[in-house]
Parts: C-alpha cells; structure tokens; sequence
C-alpha cells in the first residue's frame, strides 16, 4: 500500500509487469503440484479465515466506516459487509473449492499414429489469471481459490471500498498457500487500488493470459472496451423465456413467474417473454406476471390482455432491467421465437417451454445462445446449479469457453507427442 | 471490384458490416446443415475447380503477368504461379476436407442432475471467421473449405497480388456452395485489395468471431498488433530440441539433423540445439550438422567442438532463422533444458531426445509449449502429420484451441438443459 498515488501508466506498468513475472514464475510450480496439495493450500485459508475472525471483521469495519463517511448507498454497503456468518461462508467456499475434481492433467483425446508416434492432448492450466472486481470481499478468496486448484496464478484487483477487508483476507489465502509449501505469488493482490493499475493489467499482453471481471455492467464494458488480454465475461443476460402453442399452461405459469420474479438482479432471469400466437391461454400468464408484482411492457397484443400492460418501446426488446420488469410480446411459432431471439438476445440464456418435443429441439439447435433451456427456468443459468461445484462466472463470449465457468474453463491443453526416434520423411 | 480507392475507414467498416451481416445469416443457416450437404458443397466446389481449368490459369497468369512487370521475387512469384498439378492438389484437398469426420453435434459431456435437468454440452460451429493471406491462391480453397465443413461462414481477404486467381478460386467455391442448397455468403471474398478493409476486418468485434492469418511474420504480427477480435495464430517457431544425457546418439543425430534441416522454412523446424552437458558425444552431434550445410552459432562449449561454430550472440537464443542455421548451447540436465527454454522459446514446439524415461516424462510435462515432444522431429508439428486430416494453422496462444487447429478448433459449445418444468427454490 506504499505506492505513490496517483501512480503514472508508467509506474503502473512496471508494477504490473513486476506482478506478471512472479505470478507466472508461481504459475511453472503450481502446474506441477498434485490435487492434494492445492487443496491442502485452500483448506488451510479456510482455518486461518477462521482464526482470525477478529481482525478481518475488524478491517472490514474500517472499510464500513469508510463507506458510511462517504455517503455510500445501503445496497452496495450490504455487498461490503461481513459477519460471522458471511465469513463462515467463505471459509466454506474455499473448502468446498478444495474438493472439487481436479481437471488438470486429464486426457482428452489419445491417437496413435502408423509411423508410431503416440498423441496425447492433456489439460494443463490456463497459466496467469487476472481477476478485477468490485465491492464484494468474497470475491477475493472465491477467485483466487478457483484459480489455484486449476494450476493458476491469480492477480486479483478488488475494490477501493474493501480494500482492507480484501488485504485481510489475501493475507489469510496468501499465509495458508505459503504453509501448503507452494509459492506465496500463487495469489497476488494488487497493492494500491489506484486506477492506472487497472489499465496496467489489461494491457498486460503477455503476462496475463486472461481476465475476469467481476461485477457489474460498468466494470465488464470498461474491461472489455480497454482489454488487450483476452477477456471471459457477460455483459448482458438479456434472456427469453419463449412459451409454444404446445406448452403446458400450469408449467408456463410455473416457469415463467420464476424465470422472472425468483431474483430479478441476477444474470440468468428473463428479460422478455415471448409468446406463441398459438398458444390458448396468454391472458393467464399475462396475469401471473402482474399479480406477483410484475410491471410489464408489451406489444399490442400484449397491451389487450390486461390494461396494466403499458407499451414497449424499441428499447425494451433490449433491455436488461435487472427487475421486476419484463417485456413481452407475440410471435408466430418457433421460427418466430427464434427469429426474434436472434435478433435482440445477448447469447446468454434462452428458454423454450413446450409440450412438442420437435419443436424443443428445433429451439434447442437453433438458438445460438451458451446456455438453451426447454422446460425449464432460466434462472437456473449457474454453475453450481449445473453440477460444476463453484463459477468464476458465465461467458457469453463463443471462445475458449462459454456458459459458466468452472475449473475447466480456466484451464488449456498441450499436445505431448511420444516417438521411439521418428524422423520426418 | 468496383470498390471506390481508396476505401476511407467509414466506407471499409460499412463493407465489412454488410458482409459481416450476410455471413451471420449464412453461419446460422450452416449450424443445422448436415454433414453430406457441406461434403457435397465442397466436392461440387472441386469439380468445378477442375472444370474451370482454363480459366482459372488464365486467371493466374494475369496474376503473374502483373508480378513479373512489379519485379516480384521469384520465391514470391512461385507461391503464387498456379499450374495443372497445383490446381489438381487444390480440388483434391477440397475433396478431403469433405472426408473428414465433422465435430458438429458431438456430444462433449452429459449430467444429470438431482433435480432431473438433463445438461449437456454440445459442439456448435464458432460461427464467423475472417482468414486474412498472402499470396498462394489455394488458402482461398482451402481455408474457406475447413470453416465451411465446421459449420462456419467466413470472410476471406486474399493478397492483391493474386486477387484474379483468388477471385477465380473463390467463384468455384461458392457456384459449388450454390449448387449444394446452400448460400453462396458462406464464404466470401472482400471483393478489394485496399488496406482499409483489413483494419475494418480487424476491428469488426461482434461481427466476426475470430481471426486467423496466415502468412508471413510481418502480416501475423500486423494482425495480433491491430485486432481487436479475437486472433488464432502463431508469430515465431523458436523451437527445441534437447538432446539429454541419457539419448542414444545414432538416434539422436538423426532427430536433430532432420529436426532441423528437413524444411528450414517451415515453423516446426528446430532453431536451437540445446546439448546436456553429460551428453557423451556432443562432437559428433555438432559435426553431423555442420556436415549437412547447417551454419552454428554456438556458446563457448559449442565453439570448443569444431573451429567452424561462430559465437552466438545475445539475439541468436531468440531468433526464428527459418533457414539452414541453428543456435547450440550446452545445459545442466533437463533442469537446464526447461529453464532455457521457458525463457526463450516462443511456446510452439520444443523435443527432448533421452533413453532416461523419467527425465522424458519431466520434460513433457514441464515445458509449457503447445506441442512437446520426445524422441521425435519437431518437424512433425503440423495437423496433417497429427492425424487431423488438414489444418488451417498452428497456435500459439493458450486459450480456445492450441497447437495445430483444424476442424475442432473451428467449434464451440453450447449448453443445451432439457427440463420438465423445473424451477428454481
């Protein structure tokens, strides 16, 4: 934290590059050690989170006063705010990362070739991962964790308004990787919260492989608009919930009001609601959706089901409200759907609700989207919920990888190749 | 061609809009095409090549007549000429692209959850793909064939000096498109040789998913310099080959001469020789290659074997020669070998010739290259010798797809969660 402020590009590129070179000389190391060590490193943060209960909370304190002083908004206060329990919790979550099946060093394909080469493709780690986010001190242990148990080396760069919590608690991740006996640069926090070195880290070709923002729509354009890293991240979730003449009434109902209304700020809800002009009951979903209090914007279909329906403008097809909002408007069948989820979708999550099983799969092929759900809430669009144990997050990207991000997604390949003393003809 | 010249950057990024939109289009529709369609595209395309004999030489003697009244190099002038067997070995790469297994629909894993969702995650086709080239008119053919059998459209931008044989190549390609029931936009060919519409393609984020150059240093790196899409290449080969302790030197002299001086033009060609200090027959090793025309450039240890090694100096460790020269330097062991190489190679492909299987097996896993090798040439790196049926380059870069990239590494995923009326507690 003894870095000149405000810190020159200059000087923040060297911090950077200086970051870079011991993050990937911990990089070689830890792609080398086995599943039990990295998972020995995690679970012994896990008990130093643990042990120094008092003294996180008390630097979070710091950073809550600080907030408070600063006139900070109550919502974005809560995200800044540990507890007893919220810090069980990330000590949960690094053990819970410490279990999960280590992809690192699995075989993906094996050929032998006549002239007698043996060709294996073997998943190694990604190498050094830049995480950049904001309120939320979990996130410091969270990401880095995820990073680790793939072979990684982190650069983690989190709020200003944590600032203490977030030191408090890489020290704890820092301390129980160092007792794993694995190098302490494994997990590197940026020390100054000054801007340029943000701008350092995404222009860091070379150094960092990828970044991960963390956060929200602000932070993931500026990440994406500035980065010449390769970046894994969603800007959007502007997500469908498209229901066919064939749909069961009571299941659309069902779905539809979950998609929504079950969190309506999280990434997987449904934005607008797409309806079969074939489909018998609308009025009924249309009704759902008001009654569990949400407003709604539609087309001129739409607007004749019920009076509260207000009209949608030419922004809301592309709208992400983040709320208890939801546009919602008439199609011509599946192709219609379709047609209209090209069009306005952000390839996030997309969901069919149909009783026609060709035309589920028809939907289930054609949407081009990380994430195609029939039948079921779109709100299901997590990793955890697909089985992946834990997320980095959920790329909308089409490279590398897409979807929720897990473990896998922060590793690579290389191609080994074992000969007997084959020379080119 | 009847482009306005210069194109201003405004006019370039609306051409490549336009046909970015129309590729979008074409892409969505090739999503769902089955395999026999594309196959039957690409060999109608190879009829048609052949049908159009005449004309396309005619074509390609224009091309050279503009090179010859330039002073073209005749290396250049030969990559470009275009003759009855070139054109055949054209056709017939066409044909087996059309033969090789296609990755579309593969099924990459499969969960069930306790909740009864049904995940899978299924291959797709990445979807748009600008291929920018030089000047051999046959990447016209086969570039546009291997994005277009992965379910991809693509966007090609040939060099000016074979725009009349590109042009000629690329009317074949897409009659035959045409003639399988598919849109001619699958592939397309910037219809102008002006820079501007390279920058337009460089920067045409979201219209285009991924860049792959393939020629020289300068247009690659141009190309990793300027794009802000995404960029599947490689920049250097500054390949290894380690000749351990423990290597048998009648096998190992073969390896590294063939290594080495097979194809010097080639990226898989081996630039250093790196010996281990215990290695018994390091002389016979540096004599074989001077023997065979290879001019070295050697540390002290090297120089001490025969009068005709010159000093190495600082530059030679890093430098791709691409020619019938090679660096060689003495290590400590394979420890030595790693550490060398982790800072100096550019990640391509990098051997170790050894008997000592541990030592071997250390190497394999340590050095982080996308191709690595053992007791083998490293002029094997390349997808054909894989056993990938054709490739439309090699990477470098760690993320998507490394090493050699063929039709895998022209896909993506996607999640695809089959439900029967789930939501989400």
């Amino acid at each position: 934290m003894d870095m000149p402020f405000p810190l020159s590009d200059q000087d923040a590129d060297a911090l950077i590059a200086a970051m870079g070179a011991r993050a990937r000389h911990a990089a070689g190391i830890l792609a080398g050690t086995p599943t039990a060590r990295k998972a020995e490193a995690l679970r012994n943060a896990a008990a130093l989170l643990r042990e120094r209960r008092t003294a996180i909370l008390a630097a979070n304190a710091e950073d809550i006063a600080r907030a408070e002083a600063s006139g900070m908004a109550p919502a974005m206060k809560d995200r800044l705010r540990l507890d007893d329990n919220r810090l069980e919790g990330i000590a949960a979550a690094l053990e819970a990362v410490a279990g999960l099946d280590d992809p690192v060093g699995s075989i993906l394909d094996e050929r032998h070739r006549p002239n007698g080469l043996r060709l294996r493709r073997v998943r190694v780690p990604l190498g050094v991962i830049g995480i950049i986010y904001e309120s939320r001190p979990n996130v410091t242990a969270d990401a880095g964790a995820l990073a680790l148990m793939a072979g990684n080396a982190a650069i983690l760069r989190g709020g200003s308004e944590a600032r203490a919590s977030n030191a408090a608690i890489h020290a704890a991740l820092a301390d129980g990787i160092d007792a794993a006996g694995l190098p302490r640069d494994a997990v590197q926090l940026i020390p100054t919260t000054d801007r340029a070195a943000v701008g350092a880290l995404l222009r860091a070709q070379g150094l960092v492989d990828i970044i991960i923002p963390r956060g929200g729509k602000g932070l993931v354009a500026r990440v994406q608009d500035e980065a010449r890293v390769p970046v894994l991240a969603h800007l959007d979730g502007i997500n469908h919930s498209f229901v066919h003449a064939s749909a069961d009434p009571a299941m659309a109902e069902a779905i539809v009001v979950n998609a929504k209304l079950r969190r309506t700020g999280v990434c997987g809800s449904t934005e607008t609601l797409l309806i079969d002009r074939s489909y018998p009951a609308p009025e009924a979903l249309v009704t759902a959706l008001l009654d569990a209090g949400c407003a709604l914007n539609g087309d001129a279909a739409a607007q004749a089901l019920d009076p509260r329906v207000t009209p949608a403008t030419d922004a809301d097809w592309d709208t992400e409200y983040l709320d208890a909002i939801c546009t919602v408007g008439f199609v011509d069948g599946v192709e219609g759907a379709i047609a209209h989820i090209a069009a306005h979708a952000s390839h996030h999550t997309d969901a069919i609700i149909a009783e026609d099983e060709a035309a589920a799969e028809h939907f289930l092929n054609a949407v081009d989207s990380a994430i195609v759900m029939w039948n079921a809430s779109t709100q299901f669009a997590d990793g955890g919920e697909f089985g992946l144990g834990a997320e980095i997050g959920i790329s909308t990207g089409r490279l590398h990888a897409r979807g929720p991000v897990a473990l896998e997604g922060l590793t690579t390949y290389k191609w080994q190749v074992r000969g007997t003393g084959q020379t080119r003809p």
